[in-house]
């Protein structure tokens, strides 16, 4: 009888955080992506169903983040005869900015970690999905994949050597994400940046980074609050996304600590208190985008400080 | 018989600390400058005795920081009546790198403060010698004058607002500074910079001022040195100060968790883990000097914790 799979559960995540380009990056509870693997008597890696995806994925491990991740893995620990088979189940949408290949590429490499009993520690996993990331989108990133791995808040200092530190958060805060039904390619949303800044708007920007993580270590949500704003990206991407600057402006009226776009959009976030302003500001959301007949999902999550785990 | 007066002593700082461009600036113990206040039956501020200066500094109240910051404390207050003496010695070099400028505002106000009894807080002088410094230097900066007042490391996350946050640090740190006997004036080094720097750049930058603050605050002075790096600032004005790159290489092999330019050069700081470590290094310094003949001043000090203070 065919076993049944070990089944893994890896979160979105929000990247870009606000004065965080690139460097700052959470995971909420949902929406999310599920690998399933199970021992096979085929050498090597398969993957043998995708769902969720649409079509677009492959299901050549090598030319999936899923697939990806698991094999540089596998080579590393020097792995080379054991057969795997994985399912990847697509519960988030593609191009929304909450880094659902990321996702994949944790789901993929923690999946096949877990089935050969854990050869290697969960940090030392991170590796292994930013390779996946660098071969899919082109350039080596740990926003996403390092608080899908590891929950929390991560603040990445570099990425090509993993170097990440989390950062404490006051407990409560919660999140809403709003995801308006338009597909926003990441290289996309890259290639319309200035490829140069101002020098004052990145020494702010800077400044903003840092009294961003010494509010979080002090949970100074005034200071948080304070430090949410993003001189850089936010004013080049904000036109990609129905209403953005109405939307940012309700939830900062009403109490959000801060609100922006995640990753690259066309989902934002709202950082907030409490569930119950998260709950408030979301059904403004609704109701915006529900008016104006734009299509959209919304979540609103506790921040998630776990990361990837078993179902 | 005329009153021997109230002394304060204020601080030199180091400021643009490696990856802080305009938002991180920290105290030392020396050197620094003095001021010497006195009730006088003559209605008004008078700047009676200028030192150390070698003629370079005006007299007028109005156009020194020094007599700047208590005037505009004075006005704050309601206090137009009140005579007043100071002097000002200066006891640091101008141009120097060390916020000579900050450190006057900040003694001139902080003396005025204790004289008239402290109607204000300490924290509360910080906008004064901030508007001090705007109208001497161009423009409002408080990455000087809120270590001199305050003492620590202090984050700078907007200057108008005098938004600052002070940095827990691992004790037993110490900084050299070098300084080559050479005048940069702020507003020369502040022209050659390029307006504009690369986005990767720029959020590089970001991303290690996260992490110094992280590591400020977790104390890991491993992941403190590796944050120290100036993307933006310091491959544009290394040229202007002798050997920079050499010092540097110097500081670094010899174990020193950073080293940089101090605010807009020629002075150099290193931050050390230890007195021993800074002695050392100090001598390197010294000796490549000397052998070139250099003209230059050592500092070695811990950080100064307390800021401005009576003597």
């Amino acid at each position: 009888m065919r076993s049944s799979g070990l089944k893994v559960f890896a979160p979105a995540t929000v990247s870009n955080v606000t004065c965080g380009f690139d460097s700052l990056g959470f995971a909420i509870h949902q929406p999310g992506d599920e690998v399933v693997v199970r021992k096979s008597a085929n050498r090597g890696l398969q993957i043998t169903k995708i769902t969720g995806d649409g079509g677009k994925l492959s299901s050549d491990p090598n030319l999936n983040t899923a697939g990806i991740s698991a094999l540089k893995m596998l080579s590393h620990i020097g792995e080379h005869d054991v057969g795997i088979e994985m399912e990847l189940h697509k519960r988030m949408p593609f191009g929304s900015g909450l880094g659902s290949s990321g996702a994949s590429a944790v789901a993929g490499v923690f999946a096949v970690n877990e089935l050969l009993g854990r050869p290697l520690e969960r940090r030392d996993l991170l590796p292994f999905a930013i390779e996946a990331e660098r071969i899919a989108c082109g350039s080596a990133h740990a926003d996403n994949v390092a608080p899908c791995l590891l929950g929390g808040f991560q603040l990445i200092r570099d990425h090509a050597t993993a170097d990440i530190t989390r950062l404490p958060l006051p407990s409560g805060l919660h999140v809403i994400v709003l995801h308006p039904n338009i597909e926003v390619l990441t290289s996309e949303s890259r290639a319309i940046l200035s490829t140069t800044v101002p020098l004052s708007d990145a020494s702010k920007q800077a400044a903003n980074l840092g009294a961003f993580v010494a509010a979080c270590f002090r949970s100074d949500l005034d200071l948080l609050h304070r430090s949410m704003v993003d001189y850089l990206i936010e004013p080049q991407r904000a036109h990609l996304i129905p209403h953005f600057r109405q939307l940012q402006q309700i939830a900062l009226e009403e109490g959000a600590i801060g609100c922006s776009i995640s990753g690259s959009g066309p989902s934002i976030f709202a950082l907030c208190h409490n569930s119950n302003e998260a709950e408030r500001i979301g059904e403004h959301f609704t109701r915006l985008y529900t008016d104006d007949g734009i299509e959209h999902t919304l979540y609103v999550s506790a921040i998630n400080q776990s990361g990837v785990t078993l179902y």
